[in-house]
């Protein structure tokens, strides 16, 4: 695995067991504030505590978006993912598989992803099939932006209960890709989505994206 | 204001001050994982140090859904949101108004929130529309559960940059709520959303979610 330049992480190596732990406390953090019955005394003196912690990882020099050049491929973006990112603390996450170009992603959802008391936030299923479909894409060699994204809510999806998010790549014509997917809790079908993604072409991603790539590379593999 | 019952705070007396600093805070932290350099040694000690804060909160009973019976407005939901939640450290957060029963929703989305590098997640884009088309309608007197919501993505939507949400009630036939909305960073509009949402009357709220009214009351007041 190739490393950033001298001083610059990039997402391969921003990927350690500390800062894995760190994401996992952060989630139990978020969770915990959310639901946790306290006394404000004792809030207080969290905060101030936490306050110590957060300004001790700032003060070393933040990685800027330009800082991050060797994010270029799909799976470097991974990491940071909404959906499945290991290093993003606002992820539920899921785990996923891609099989025959097929994605399986399975998860929950917590108090910070929560709409009607004890369902998923819709805007959430939004977020969930806006990725997934993505990732799908790229598992078919189909990779591109979401251009168009529709979702039709069945019935509400249940917090805290194991999901299973399926997407696959329907047809490709021309630069426009096809996708869909449902999540389901158990056999029950809560949420279905298509999407139109296209792959916008290099003089498009230069214009958007600099000298980076915007869209992962078709050859890109899956880790 | 209503409290909840003996035990149990309920969603508003969750909004105090030192909560709040919680929120601020873990926003920064979610942020710092995502960008700070650091050393794994010096990661693994705040990460003991945080495991001492998150097991502290935890060690309090944990509010179940079921203990947040004062849950029964829209307004209520509201602080949980994963938009323009103060309780709710994923939010970005957005601040708010309406007028003339429209929406208008500022803020900034920042490194958790981030797709290709420089640019705001498509997925980010679509829970904000979620939840502002759902705002909106509820500003409208025309509660409803999203049915079927379609997002336009016009351009690249750029992360840490002023963006303006506006949404609004469109039409209204029978139970059928037809809401639009559009993005914009400066004047150029990113993306825009269609959504059809539907009010699901007393006896499917039932179902959903039992004695709790599944939308929020038409008279409900926007804070």
């Amino acid at each position: 695995m190739e490393s950033g330049p001298a001083g610059y992480p990039d997402a391969v190596t921003l990927l350690t067991p500390a800062r894995l732990e760190l994401v996992a406390l952060t989630r139990r953090l978020v969770d915990a504030i959310l639901t946790a019955e306290s006394e404000e005394t004792q809030l207080h003196a969290t905060a101030a505590e936490l306050a110590r912690l957060v300004e001790g990882l700032e003060s070393r020099a933040p990685l800027a978006t330009e800082s991050r050049p060797m994010e270029r491929r799909h799976a470097d973006y991974l990491p940071r993912s909404p959906l499945v990112g290991e290093l993003n603390a606002v992820a539920p996450p899921f785990e996923y598989e891609v099989r025959d170009r097929r994605l399986r992603a399975t998860g929950l959802f917590s108090a910070a992803h929560e709409g009607p008391p004890g369902y998923v936030h819709g805007g959430w299923i939004a977020l969930a099939f806006d990725e997934a479909l993505g990732i799908a894409n790229v598992a078919g060699s189909n990779p591109g932006m979401t251009a168009r994204l529709t979702i039709r809510y069945r019935r509400p999806t249940p917090l805290r209960t194991p999901l299973v998010l399926e997407a696959w790549t329907e047809r490709v014509e021309g630069r426009r890709i096809h996708t869909v997917g449902r999540i389901a809790a158990g056999d029950l079908v809560t949420a279905e989505a298509e999407g139109i993604f296209v792959n916008i072409g290099a003089e498009r991603a230069l214009e958007y994206f600099g000298e980076r790539p915007a869209t992962p590379e078709p050859t890109d593999p899956l880790p």
